[in-house]
């Protein structure tokens, strides 16, 4: 079975860059664009659709959308992304030792595959100075944006994986990114593989 | 500000063996029996009420525990137990670097002290191996006993801290001893004071 990392974080919390940065220093593939890529090819849905519905909930009420736009087996597009989502990571994860970023990989791997749990996090304020840096400035404060994208994604995990998320028991390391520093996040990573 | 390790653990994960391990890889004191020694000498209460009720609401339901027995200003001896407990907590974290295990040292020395704080968690399987182990068999099944011991001190810990208890985002660092091991844990921990 190949060792794999996964990566579950908050919004602004630099996870995707403590991915990066650990694949690197592992010598091992990092699957984000990629991955994004591979789901958009077998799925047909466009990247952009599969960024942000593929971890999040719709806008607006989550039991809504959850309920809303069903075809005639009971299953919504966002049903189709998910089923696409996960055989594209359970091929990967057969393909051989990489670090996989979001997407639920963690419970889609659970019992298939060897794999390190990884949770990173940071403070809101902390969050809101990194989205502005990487993302500019919007309309909606940061904090604002933080809240909704935290909301959206907690209800898409809860939804499909029936665990609930940023809880400490379901990680192997959690860690506070906006604390300890992203190299630092990215030696004790390593140091576990 | 002294530099003060905090470690809150579920029970039978290990986490008072890893902060003891801790503080000695340090040279720093680790106050757990010492700890019940002084909240004896200044609150009065005998060891065996501190371990029990110091950390934990009373067996049966947290409601009517919560607000039963309180005295004219309304304080319960919980309450009272809570006092001298945060008392001697704020003291130890002055007198000079440490590490504290459990009783809301975290939530307690928020603000007042240069805190790393620690969450240890394990398994259900690998808990209940290890209360046994350690505890010896009881009349109840040691995932009985655990699920006891989870929920009151969750409560515990909700009730004086309004925080919930467990939730990555609490914390700087948390592991899972079962799959990382003890040994690995202090490693991880020596390593970011």
């Amino acid at each position: 079975m190949n060792r794999i990392i996964t990566i579950s974080r908050e919004f602004g919390s630099g996870g995707r860059t403590v991915g990066k940065l650990t694949a690197e220093k592992l010598g091992i593939p990092c699957y984000d664009q990629e991955l994004l890529e591979k789901i958009e090819e077998k799925s047909g849905f466009t990247k952009e659709y599969i960024k942000d519905r593929g971890e999040y909930t719709a806008h607006g009420s989550w039991f809504i959308n959850a309920f809303a736009g069903r075809d005639s087996t009971g299953k919504s597009t966002q049903d189709y992304l998910w089923n696409h989502q996960r055989d594209v990571i359970l091929e990967l994860a057969e393909e051989g030792p990489c670090v996989i970023v979001g997407r639920c990989a963690d419970y889609i791997l659970r019992g298939s595959a060897d794999c390190l749990r990884v949770f990173i996090h940071a403070s809101m304020g902390k969050r809101a100075a990194r989205i502005v840096q990487v993302y500019g400035q919007r309309e909606e404060s940061p904090e604002k944006r933080l809240k909704d994208k935290d909301q959206r994604r907690r209800a898409y995990y809860q939804y499909y994986t029936d665990t609930e998320w940023g809880v400490a028991r379901n990680y192997h390391i959690a860690l506070d990114s906006g604390e300890l520093g992203i190299e630092r996040c990215v030696e004790l990573i390593s140091s576990l593989y």
